[in-house]
């Protein structure tokens, strides 16, 4: 079974957004164990690039096989393009999938050399909260699109 | 004040969502009056064209002022683009402002020429609720844009 891994910096305070990844998560796991890795965010450093650089650290030591950055001014892609990128991953025989979401500052040069692959959502900037909640759906869809299920229609 | 309408197809069932969508429309109140307007999603009829037509009349008696559709395939925009159409808006006078958010199945093409704009988010497909969520959430990131608050950063 797929192992897919979110490592991201910070919590959810939200109670309704953990609501919503507790229930994707959930959803997935008839296809893949999900697992949600929380990263402390560097809220002590107020100089941005030491903080993506410590930040950026504990995210490498985080991260478990094939690493997908998410970034705004990554490469653009549709639901579709996601799942080809979950199958390829699968069927290369790849247990492990890890996702990583940045700090409010972006993550550091280092985190974005290890990535295997760097995916943008969109032009619109999200809270860090939402964001999680929608690439949770997005892995959720994704999995529907493979297995053929009618989720995403 | 401005005022702003999202008139969508069809319901919120999770909880979560919905008590995420009340968080941005309080938070909105210090800037505009939010109001959100269900249509009822045509779920009787099977075949997409007429439940586009239908859905898309219901849509049409509920605009008010300057129409912006939400669609996929729309004109790619960020978040900083959304508060300029917000700000030219109140700025031309205009006092009242409508989002769509259309069904499952799209929107009619007479719902596509009543709007003034047709905006998309991105290149992936989000379930409605989850959408309505983001919509509120941009619509409120734009608002503070506008203001200068430091919640945008």
């Amino acid at each position: 079974m797929l192992k897919i891994r979110i490592v991201a910096v910070g919590g959810i305070k939200e109670g309704f957004y953990r609501d919503a990844i507790e229930e994707y998560r959930k959803r997935l796991g008839k296809w893949a164990k999900t697992e949600i890795q929380e990263v402390a965010e560097s809220s002590q450093i107020s100089d941005s690039a030491r903080k993506r650089e410590e930040e950026g650290e504990s995210i490498l030591r985080a991260v478990k096989g094939r690493v997908i950055l998410t970034d705004i001014k990554g490469r653009r892609i549709s639901s579709e393009a996601l799942s080809e990128i979950l199958s390829r991953s699968a069927l290369s025989g790849e247990s492990e999938i890890t996702f990583v979401i940045g700090g409010s500052n972006g993550v550091s040069d280092r985190v974005k050399k290890a990535a295997d692959d760097i995916i943008s959502f969109g032009d619109i900037t999200l809270p860090h909260q939402l964001f999680r909640v929608v690439l949770t759906e997005q892995i959720y869809r994704a999995m529907s699109i493979i297995a053929g299920t009618p989720y995403h229609k």
